[in-house]
């Protein structure tokens, strides 16, 4: 059993104990010791207003946090269609062994509803003056500089900046070029990084509560993982924004900031593993394994 | 729908077209089309004998190129297991989601057979030294070099080499050092890259076939992923090296050979896409991106 041991480990440490290993560096400081002793003031709330939440058919809940910074336009189509209650009844199409599950409209047949946009600009990047990135200190193979904005992972070039697609990324289907979706069809990253679609496709948010509901679905044996029998898909019940959820029923989520210095020593912790299991440290960390961590929030209804 | 369009047009190039293309800049050479156009001089069958074949309740195969070269000791305790039946009857029985499944005795109770070691050695690394390594242009996180073996994607500082924890790599699941694992317990890597375990523990190979049986389980609820309910495991009905199989039951794979002309255009169109679909090509890629093709091979019996 791999890390069974060191995840007890982590567990068994608390506050104090991260506190004591700072001021005495032969105790080891894990990344979960990090996150427990992160004060409140290192995490944020999520605005429900700024969650997309997705019932699927069979009770599951997909959450993925917007990300309006990046592609305004493709979003805005999003929380439109989601306020017209348009996904409602759509379904799961594709699940394409690591790379990507999608889901929309399979036959394209239903009408777009008023103020949605067609043909949105290309969002694919933006300007990277005044993103607050928190830049890693390890090199990464596709740009020069890479870091967390709010809870994204967001590469750069000096000029522009963009969303990496790591695990949990969601982007928004589109025909070939000078199509960039509507946001009718949108999918999630569920294997590996799909880094050679960075700059390609307008990114709009994370999955940040119930990655596994689209990750263990089974995989489509049509070309590019389709399901070629309808029976297959998987029906979505509804999609709302978190804010037009009753109150009791919306997600109450928290991400750790990435200007924080817990969020600092965590990455530092997931480079330099500490734990009895590690014999050789990494001595780096990719983007992608360090997306800013979200937890469930306090309830301060 | 992404790629879509892309994708037929790959299907629809030809292994002539692709020599025009060489020819004739303007026109795209696509991953797919690099493969279609491969010599079968630049592929290599895999020998059953270097499979394990690995078949679960309901049906679904998963097949294994075993890793001789990085963890012999480990490697031959995996042979042994399997000639012995020993796995045959265990179970599935972690699921982590974005990081690993499991397979093995979940309980610790069964015997081990005579002949399997109860403690190798370390074989996380290797001396680089004598192996014919493909190295990748491109930087990377994690190591100063890496590249292709074989089928498998490795990484170098010069001295030491070892096997780099891509999707779909397996491993040996161990406890705390200085136990290194005998094999009864494996792991394959269902999510991202893990390369925090590089070096950490021995892998022993690469699912090349069936990865989908892995990586659609249902997640586990418990600590790591851990089934807590023993019914949510799945059966393992038999292990076999593919060698010991009948023949008319015996994986038929080949690779692509890294040291081809093939394989290393099939990397330069995988890091430059000029498929219609791009805008933006990377401009370059990643090892766990490139993993050296496996296809189903000619029966030449």
């Amino acid at each position: 059993m791999i890390h069974r041991a060191a995840l007890l480990a982590c567990l068994l440490l608390t506050a104090s104990a991260v506190e004591a290993a700072a001021a005495d560096p032969a105790r080891p400081v894990t990344p979960a010791a990090v996150l427990a002793a992160a004060p409140a003031t290192d995490w944020a709330a999520i605005d429900p207003a700024d969650l997309l939440v997705i019932d699927l058919a069979g009770g599951r809940r997909v959450v993925i946090a917007l990300a309006d910074a990046f592609a305004p336009v493709h979003v805005a189509n999003i929380r439109r269609l989601a306020r017209a209650h348009w996904y409602d009844g759509l379904a799961i199409e594709r699940v394409q062994d690591g790379y990507v599950t999608q889901w929309g409209d399979p036959d394209g047949r239903k009408p777009l509803p008023d103020g949605v946009l067609r043909t949105p600009p290309a969002e694919y990047e933006r300007p990277a003056a005044g993103l607050p990135l928190q830049p890693l200190p390890d090199p990464d193979t596709y740009a020069p500089r890479v870091g967390a904005v709010s809870a994204f992972p967001v590469a750069e070039d000096g000029s522009r900046a963009w969303l990496a697609h790591c695990y949990g990324m969601v982007g928004v289907g589109r025909d070939l070029n000078p199509d960039t979706g509507t946001g009718a069809e949108l999918y999630a990253v569920i294997g590996q990084p799909i880094r050679a679609l960075d700059r390609n496709i307008a990114v709009v948010g994370r999955v940040v509560s119930g990655m596994e509901a689209l990750s263990s679905l089974p995989r489509g044996m049509g070309d590019l993982g389709v399901y070629t029998d309808p029976a297959q898909r998987l029906a979505i019940r509804q999609v709302r924004l978190g804010s037009d959820l009753p109150a009791s029923d919306q997600p109450r989520l928290e991400r750790l900031r990435p200007e924080s210095a817990s969020y600092r020593a965590w990455v530092g912790a997931r480079a330099n593993r500490q734990d009895s299991f590690f014999l050789h440290p990494a001595g780096a960390v990719d983007l992608c394994q360090v997306l800013p961590p979200v937890r469930a929030g306090v309830d301060r209804r």
